[in-house]
């Protein structure tokens, strides 16, 4: 097939080769896929749809035989098809096409499948909206053992954590238990990923606690918060079940990159230092999140009370997992190793501490974990309260850095497997998940970075992974709580922090301060604000450097000057190309923004004035004659867009040019650009001295000279 | 002199006539202003920096000749020039550039004067400070007789209007007189525009009662308020001169054209309304300027007490007023009509209402007016107030509005004139005059936009005709004031009223909804936003949705796909060209947006993706064979910048495409964005596969085929 291919294409290589010695074969050159003699003014016959471009079309193909050798004698025709050219959509045409776009394509699909028998057409949209019963039928028992090994290798290091995490977002330890329930066999359902690992993770149990515990406080009334924190993760379920539903994938790109590794890096040490309370064994700590604060309250609980025991077994068993897992990372083969440390850790320090009664001696432990599945939460959802508005927002924040992290995530390890993510189907699983963990008493989950990565390690082959740890995660809810009567606290959060060097991402950083340095900003920007701030600060900031960085390059005002590239019709930057050469009598800009509007038209203006009078000046200092620039030619061709503004610039740049004894000629202006020229009457106003190419442009100033 | 010009360009416009038809020719085209014969690598030496430029610049100059006859053979040197390109400048380096050039055309300026004799040198440097200097040594008699006429008919609209105005600043009448007499001495010693009319403004005595009074309550306490109008007008001075002096024009643009429309209709109608309590004769009216408040007030007062007596005597001024506007405007002659009906009505009503006695039955008068020169108050300044956060806030505000009507009042005008305004200098010269003016009783002063309509039909030649006008309203000041005790607040009223058609241009807004409609969307938004909410929240929305359009256009997701136009080497998109031909083998991409970054790089990955394999399926479809894209050709002219997210997004694409057999090619990448893609590592990701030109991409797509 691939010959074949490469044989049919070195046949299309000779018609698509330019301006070959005979001119007569161009215009056969350019008619692909046409094998009869059918002419190419009949092809494009039904693209057009008003009559002067097919006048035109046949004009120029007519003389195209001709204008192969003669040069470029019919570009002023070319001009017209730049000035006739059909109106571009509105920006509501826009936004309707996007919108139908979206809904039709499911619409044309689901017609589709109304044609076809019902059994097939139930499977058929089971399937779409179920992924699990597309996958399962070709399920083998191979692909079980593997997902089995991995759900198991999962489990193992999914209860240590969730406990850790739902300490992390100050609710008891089950909540962390019951969210690795519910939402991964949801998601195993309706997800696309192969990978992913569902369940509490470490940043959204930090948001969850920082944003609520502003509204309730759950020591004071750890029922209210109970319910706040359900609520927010119906919320947070329904935003992202929406953003899947509706197309708005694009909401989640709003946090850049750049943005998302900072506020990682910053929320993985906010996170490590809230760990110090129960590493230290302190029971009067802050509530604030930023490190300020945290390492005040620190200080002062140090010096009168902590237990010096806790730290020690704390820093023992951090030791210990930090070891393990750089084994595993020297052996791969190892890779169980770490993945199960937690819970030997856990099993471990549990035990240590019931045979030595350590907890009688200020080692403060778990202490009761209430058993049994998931209890229903939907009496728990308060629509009533005075927060709800307040709700709603971190609902909604909560939403996109859970989908952020979830999507990254996925998409890196479907990367390497080589398949693609459907990000709206995968927001769509994540959503659900949230809102039926919602009504089961769990909290916000999503995609962990940590578990993720032992599951593929684990050789995970399908979703069915986390359905086994799912089913162990209850298997232990059921039989297992009260063994972990005597973990210590510190185990807990020795098994966080153990966790965290995943979340900060220096190589990154680095890369990007390399490569972007306003994208530096960002991450730095994200990074403090989470740190000596808060939580929503930090976010504020990196999206707000973040659309100021668009702003700042879309409309920084800014004139390259373009010489022409020695023997070629190229006209480029002389900067970039320091080897360009002058054309006398004329000079070439081309503006450096985007736009040309209210923020940057009066002084792009000045420096085109500017530049002109300066080149004056140098010629007749450098000539001692008069030389004069009689042509500005402005290339347009990176202007996305005009507005009123910039087209009163343009007319006053006319203006002024005109009275200089200078012509303008402008080159190359986008659709929406020479549309909006038109209406505004400017084009008229330079007598249509438009042209496709600054060559062509050049050639029609002379042209006229002589 | 123009004829030996267009002489000598005859000969240029040869040299620059592209592909004569002996090559050979070309290499001695592209040397300009060389009539020795020095060749072309000699010139470029100096401005090459490193090494390998010199040589390939050497290698493509030597094969010139040859090069134009065989046509592209030396293009993959070309992509080495790009690849190879030298660093582009980093935003820190353009940063400090923007300040050195700002700061040392200045230094240079000054050192250039250093070398001539002092009394010359002095000279310098007063022109420079005050044009006055430059345009008072070639004052000519004449030209005074038409100054100090203009200046008269100024005076006779300035009085009246200036009462006016300081009522809706409420302040007391002599606040707005005192601020016709300093502002417009400076501002003709100090500003470039001949025509420009300084004193009181409606617009801004708008912002200052509706911003200050939530502060102080003027008829509370109104020795407080005025200290307060007197610290915001020195802010506001300070403000703009500190805008000249650092070349900080470019933040009056942050307000675009159709903000400013939107803004100033709004502003007028909310003028109006505050006019109907003088028009009525209302005492009880309410603080707030939003049209529900006002009408409201009205509608309440109306029931219960109001003036039949003032309103007919306010309607019919207001009628005489607009008659003689209307007279003015059908024959240009009677200039001097409209221009001095204000003061006919004020004198005529003070009379009528002085022989009636009409003040004793409910028609209020202005009262007293304090005589005299204007008193100091440099006291009055106040810093110590616990409102200088707002206050500086507040002048802001003015200082940026005010100098938005002057600069666009001053530039309209120049430009009938033919003349240039230097903006940097306009600034300084207004705020200068707002921080003087702030030391001797005045509040904020600007460009009136009626008032400068008059002074240039009245024909003004300088600003000598603000002198005038000053004197003469500094006369009337000292013997006129007892004059004005009986002249009725309807007739300020209505004289503000007549002021208002000129401020709301609904051509212009029609203008601007048939160029673009989102320029419109900022023009009702602050129309609507002055109107129903309050002035700041106008601005702010104005503010907003410009910003708001900028990034929503920069990063709007969107691909065109270019085809090739008939006859030419020429790529354009498919839309806007319907008449533009396939070529096989290949899709040719490029990005609509001007940047690729985190907010649109992956929708655009995908959408390639998406259309690379429709365009597939659509071939296998129509010849029934399996007819594969071998290359995606992406043209990258469009993107002024990359991000990290953006490079990512490539480094995916070119991923899925690798996987679907597919080659992605870039083309014509800008300066930074190569620099970065070098820097990310990209370049050599794919290959170098990085080319000129879309003509040069596919050639050497096929070339490697073949």
């Amino acid at each position: 097939m691939k010959e074949r291919d490469s044989e049919s294409f070195e046949s299309l290589s000779h018609q698509v080769l330019p301006k070959t010695s005979n001119g007569e074969s161009l215009s056969h050159q350019v008619l692909p896929n046409t094998s009869n003699g059918e002419s190419l003014s009949h092809q494009v016959l039904p693209n057009t749809s008003n009559g002067t471009h097919m006048i035109q079309m046949a004009m120029a193909n007519s003389g195209s035989s001709a204008a192969a050798q003669a040069g470029h004698q019919d570009q002023p025709d070319r001009s017209k098809w730049l000035l006739d050219c059909p109106e571009p959509p509105s920006p509501w045409h826009e936004v309707k096409s996007y919108v139908k776009g979206s809904f039709l394509t499911k619409l044309k699909r689901f017609k589709s499948l109304q044609k076809q028998p019902l059994p097939k057409r139930t499977l058929s949209i089971l399937q779409a909206v179920f992924p699990i019963f597309g996958w399962c039928r070709n399920y083998k028992l191979t692909m079980f053992k593997n997902d089995l090994m991995a759900g198991l290798t999962l489990a193992s290091l999914c209860i240590p954590q969730s406990i850790g995490y739902a300490t992390l977002a100050k609710l008891d330890p089950q909540y962390g238990l019951y969210t690795s329930v519910v939402p991964p066999l949801i998601y195993a359902m309706m997800g696309t990923s192969r990978e992913i690992a569902i369940g509490p993770v470490a940043v959204v149990s930090l948001l969850i606690s920082s944003m609520l515990q502003k509204l309730i406080d759950p020591e004071i009334d750890p029922l209210g918060y109970k319910k706040l924190v359900i609520t927010t993760t119906f919320f947070a379920g329904i935003f992202q079940a929406s953003f899947g539903l509706f197309r708005l994938g694009f909401l989640v790109d709003f946090l850049s990159h750049a943005a998302i590794v900072g506020f990682m890096g910053g929320a993985a040490i906010v996170i490590g230092l809230q760990q110090l309370k129960g590493l230290l064994g302190i029971t009067n700590f802050t509530t604030n999140t930023d490190i300020v604060s945290v390492l005040r309250a620190v200080w002062r609980s140090c010096q009168q009370q902590w237990s010096p025991h806790t730290f020690i077994l704390g820093c023992s068993f951090l030791s210990f997992i930090l070891i393990t897992r750089f084994i595993g990372k020297k052996n791969k083969k190892l890779f169980w190793l770490p993945a199960t440390a937690p819970l030997i850790a856990v099993v471990v320090s549990t035990l240590m501490v019931f045979l030595t009664k350590a907890d009688e001696h200020g080692v403060k432990t778990v202490k009761h974990i209430k058993g049994g599945l998931n209890p229903i939460s939907i009496h728990d959802l308060d629509f009533n309260t005075p927060h709800l508005g307040q709700i709603a927002k971190i609902g909604l924040i909560i939403a996109i850095i859970a989908l952020t992290e979830a999507i990254a995530v996925g998409r890196s390890f479907a990367g390497i497997k080589g398949y693609r993510l459907d990000g709206n189907k995968e927001m769509m699983a994540i959503g659900f998940s949230n809102v039926i963990g919602s009504f089961t008493s769990c909290y916000a989950a999503t995609g962990s970075f940590s578990r993720t990565a032992v599951n593929f390690a684990a050789g995970c082959e399908t979703a069915m992974s986390n359905i086994v740890m799912s089913v162990t995660v209850f298997v232990a809810l059921e039989c297992l709580t009260r063994l972990l009567y005597y973990t210590p606290i510190a185990i807990l959060a020795s098994i966080i922090l153990s966790a965290l060097p995943g979340l900060i991402d220096i190589n990154e950083a680095i890369h990007i301060w390399k490569v972007d340095k306003f994208d530096f900003l960002a991450l730095i920007g994200a990074f403090i604000g989470v740190l000596f701030a808060s939580v929503e600060i930090g976010l504020l900031v990196a999206v707000v450097i973040s659309f100021a960085k668009i702003i700042l390059i879309s409309v920084r005002p800014g004139i390259e000057t373009l010489r022409r590239m020695p023997g070629t019709d190229i006209f480029a930057d002389t900067n970039q190309y320091p080897m360009t050469v002058k054309t006398p009598g004329v000079l070439i800009f081309r503006v450096k923004s985007a736009l040309l509007c209210f923020a940057n038209a009066s002084s792009i203006e000045e420096r085109i004035m500017g530049c002109v009078n300066e080149e004056e000046e140098e010629e007749n200092i450098k000539s001692n004659a008069k030389r004069k620039i009689l042509f500005v030619v402005l290339d347009m061709s990176n202007l996305i867009n005009v507005d009123t503004s910039g087209i009163t610039a343009l007319a006053e740049l006319h203006n002024n040019l005109t009275q200089a004894g200078v012509e303008l000629v402008l080159v190359n202006p986008k659709w929406e650009v020479i549309h909006k020229l038109n209406q505004a009457g400017f084009v008229s106003k330079i007598g249509g001295k438009v042209y496709m190419t600054i060559e062509e442009a050049i050639d029609a100033c002379f042209g006229l000279k002589v």
